[in-house]
């Protein structure tokens, strides 16, 4: 994400920045794309048995058929423009009958948000999204968007608590071959992907021991040339952290 | 509920803290789930002779066919909302012809909630929700929401005055066999819901004796495949507590 | 009244809590129920010789054929509110061609009460009513609303100047052989209601000696299985202070 | 006028009772109710050689034929209320063929008012009314109305500059036979009113001599079975004055 | 003027006050009401060889083929005034086919006035106005207004700076013989009239001698029935100044 | 410009004084009334090599075939009064085929400033205009208007930095034979005009030399009895200063 | 740009000099017009390897076909404002079956940007632009506008931190033969204004090499008389970058 300006407006503008604030306090979440799809992986704060855990997606919600989003942030504000994002995408599907672009409802999420930033007797929406999705003009693409309404895309991104830390990890262990040359799209596999997400969700949460019930995962990758999300019940998740094992073992020694 | 960050936010959301503050003193409002039902329970507050108890329905209000929900808060916004929600679920059954999602309504709820609390010259609700409620896609559902929106699925629930010392309690006595597991459904009997529910009702209210005069019951069961909202007479109370006088015995010696 | 929970929040509901203290100073308001009727009785403040008074009712409003309220607050805001309740009862009459429910007369009221305690820039109407009416469905009924929109129903009820003071002595004095086991209806008679209200009146009204020139007086009762309300004449109300004499004279030694 | 309870709240009100501040320092208005019809007077503050007589009515307006108003306050307020009270009484008569009711125009004056004092983003109006009526059902009719919308019926009343002064002479000195009795209609004539009135003037007012310089005068009495309006002329004023010398000489003495 | 009432509103009457104070400093408007006309005299405050004087109307209007108006106070607000009283009273002609009643048109122009004094978000019109008017049902007539939407009917009256000076020296020597009868119109011819007006002028306006560049002049009269407004030329002005040096010698002196 | 009283309204007027002052660092605008026509000057204030000078005017817009504007002050705010005026005066044509007279099109011009110091929430537009125009029936007429709505009509006038001094060089050395008499008119040939304006601008502009880069020129005269509006190049502003120098050369020796 | 007087509005200016604020410290955008087009150069302040920079156009849009934009500030605001050009544009166009005229759609998008400096409840955009376009009247045109609303037409010009910087060198080293006569269009060639852009960025931009991650390049040109905007890839900014090494290099040794 852009570094953000430090913007001396008076009244608005500072509500941006306590949203930043709050959000950096929410539950991690973190998006890698692959050559052959997305993963997206979100920390649960609330941990409790008496949770539905099956029923209670708190961060991780489809936006449309091609499109899967993580939020931290600000869960009530997160259910308004997730419901407008999907009636959005709806109204394209009906109006040109091929999926909405993912960019493009990037976008109008994003305009979305900039309002609530411009106008008085509002407060900016406190959410952030990392949106993945797939259209066919781009491929896959994972895009971050801020409470102001600025949005960028990414190889590899964090939103949410120790996302810093995170964004460092991931810059480090993040493969690319034709990175420098700038072409578009990675060389990781999903597998690469989901390893990769493993072991920085070890060093970013703060807990014993990872498990499905501090966990969310999700994955958009393509199947008979459509794009296909899964949400992972809590059995595949721990499946996944068994898998990755050796990577996430060394937050132990840390 | 999900742990609430104290977002620091110019002005609205301050409310919302204030808000929740408020609900903290509100009459304690209990749910349990069950295998085979759901049991919410309620604390009046306002006791009296001269209330007219068989009219006063303070705590626990029918939201539709398939939910029923017990509040805690300021009485007259619940008002408004039960209203809201009620002309949602009709329109929702004029127009399938099918009850409306729990969740779903829930949802909708929520919305009305999240919008006081983004515009100026509102102020939000100041109440808090416990809904139970029955479908056929995903049977027996117990949800809770707060002022701001958010809102989240349980097994057992506590919303009110003492609401983190019955929380814990219920997660103390609270059977799931398959929690572990993440299966959906409680593994308890509706009796034991009944027991628990008066085992800590009877730790939390701060009373020398449980009475019909300073509780509200309903449950929601299925009955001939439909959902079959009960709410209890005094006198079906005061029989729920002598059947559990066990449980109840030992606040005396806390 | 359940006990006002002192909400701490920002602006409105301050507020709510002055037109509470106002309601506090206004003129006393007192309601009692009994098998075949109800009494509302009311002090007046304002006594002057100059004052038409066959004319003017301060403190007790028709507002229904089934429906009869005392005031206590701000006469303006209370004009306002009964207008538009008697506008909401006679649409319902056109509709359904029955009579409106008391209870869903007093909602509606309510709601309205609500609504001016949550938008900006309105204050909330600065009024209490006591409403005592009738429908087939729950008979004779006491409801008591207060300036957030709050309700609830009542046996015997108290609002304004001493309100408090009069609330206790209605419970010592109130007879109600079914009360514990929480029946409808109370089983006193007109007369007994009649003599409470008197009894009460005498202790709560700062006065050398109760007369009407100080008071209104309205019943409500069933004739001919219709709902009939009569509000007193002055010497009606002085006729029925010379036959409870015997009560009232304790106030004297008080 | 019912005791203006000081009430708190915060913001709208305290204009009002600024507005009760500013208009007891307005020039006097008198209302004496006799049986067979009302006399009010108006002190006039604003003398001047150079203002056009004739033309200038500060203080007294005909309202509808069956009512004339005098006024205490800031006269450009006064200007829309009886605008607005004129177009009301025009369209009732339009509508049922018949005069509007006395109390039924009033009180809808009185709701503008009160819609002031609510709403955030207005002033109330500045001022305070003395409407002398007659109708077929209730005879003579006084009705005094404050800004905050209150008001009430008199058989003699005052408002403006010195109206605690002039009410308790109207109090000692007004005959009224069957007051006790609380029926309606005061028995005093129209000379007797006629001449309380000068009576009261003369106390009330702060000069050396009363004349028609700083009075308007008019009457309310039924001709042929009809309301009949008068307004006095100055050479009417001073006729009157003159008649009744006797009781305005003690003044100097005072 | 009735003298204006220190009103302690909140907020928006100080900026009435404000207002007034405004046009204390604004240049002086003097009318003068003779039995055969109306005269009006302004003050121009700008003064510069480089004003396109014969353009340039700074102080008087026409408002009606039956009214001209002087103004004191901020141009631009009495611009907006004069457009929209000039559209009434030609809707008024559309629509009755006679000229618009004076008086009638100078409520109308104080309801605007007065309605920017009582909602909020708008200042009141910072402009005072000396209407001078005939119509057939009360002949000439002079009202005067100010920013509160106060105004009332003069023999002579001023507006403006020295307002109070020049208002008692025409006290002083306006001659009214019917004055104390209360009769309508006045005993001046028009040309007692120019000359009060000069004198009052030469007293008031701070120069060492009156000329057609400090002033403007209008009058109306009756010409074959009809009202007609003559708007004074620099020679004429001058022509008058020549006329009644005498009375205009003694400021010298002064 | 008439002296601008120094009114103390609470806060919107402060306002019209901070855009006064903020006009009083503009860039000067002369406008000189002759004969046969009128001159504008601006001095522009951004002088850079790299300006597209022969694309950006920044001080001088046509406003209509027959009306040319020099501005002074916010440019964004001048834009859209000029888009206005031209609209307007576009509509004028449209609806009566003849081109809008001067004052009226300045008057509405006028009108909507006047509206944005007299609403809430507004600012008013920080912009000075002297506009230039022609008329068949008042022929050339030079204009000045302020940011209140205030305008008046000159012969020779200046607004911007410096206008105190260009206003007092003006006063000496325009010619106008009969202005003495007040005849409409000036009896300066454009000539004389442009000589005078290239005087003032050299005494008021404080740079080293004047130049076609610093300055903009225009006037309107008449051709073929109907108005023509030049703007002038910058060769042609180089011509006008190279003609005038000796009036220009003083400056130097100041 | 004009320089910026610092108005002391109350309120609303000083967001716009907050914006201007944040503004100096946005990435630097350069401008460049040569005879045959126009270079636009951007810097990016935000550089991760994990960025996917082919998507990722975060300062240079397409507004028209003929309209290419560089942008400094709040990205959020500049979108809103991009997405309103390209309707506007379109707009024009299927009305006008021609391309909007470049100056047209600069104003439009000032005329947006200004009416957020006027009204209340909102705050100004925060984002200045670069322009660059063609039309059949001007040729080509480089526009700066700013967040109050300003634009002016430039042949070389810089927006964003370091702006003065940039300025001062695009002076000197700026080639214009006919500056001086006033001409309209650049001497430069498109090779020149490249050389000359990669010059400046190499003296503004604070980083040790200059590479396709830190810049974004477009042109505008002519192909076969119509206007193509060519967006440059990686490869052809390094491309540049190389062929103009000469330039860049002096910058290690400042």
């Amino acid at each position: 994400m852009p570094k953000l300006i430090p913007i001396p407006y008076l009244g608005r503008l500072y509500q941006v920045e306590y949203a930043m604030e709050a959000i950096s306090h929410a539950g991690t979440v973190i998006g890698v794309l692959s050559k052959d799809g997305i993963v997206l992986a979100a920390e649960r704060q609330a941990t409790s048995n008496l949770l539905e855990q099956s029923l209670d997606n708190e961060k991780i919600y489809e936006m449309n058929d091609n499109v899967v989003a993580g939020v931290a942030g600000h869960a009530a504000d997160a259910n308004i423009l997730i419901n407008q994002s999907r009636a959005i995408a709806q109204r394209y599907l009906l109006k040109y009958n091929s999926p909405m672009p993912v960019e493009q409802l990037v976008r109008r999420l994003c305009d979305m948000k900039q309002g609530y930033t411009q106008y008085g007797g509002l407060r900016p929406f406190g959410v952030s999204f990392l949106c993945a999705g797939w259209d066919t003009t781009f491929g896959f693409q994972l895009y971050q968007s801020d409470p102001a309404g600025n949005y960028s895309s990414w190889k590899a991104a964090c939103i949410g608590e120790n996302f810093s830390n995170a964004q460092s990890i991931l810059k480090q262990e993040y493969k690319d071959e034709e990175a420098e040359a700038g072409a578009v799209g990675a060389q990781m596999t999903m597998d690469d992907a989901l390893k990769l997400t493993c072991q920085v969700l070890s060093k970013t949460i703060d807990t014993a021991k990872l498990s499905s019930k501090k966990l969310e995962f999700a994955t958009i990758t393509l199947k008979a040339g459509k794009p296909a999300i899964h949400v992972y019940t809590a059995a595949e998740i721990d499946e996944v952290l068994t898998k990755y094992e050796s990577v996430i073992k060394p937050t132990d020694s840390q």
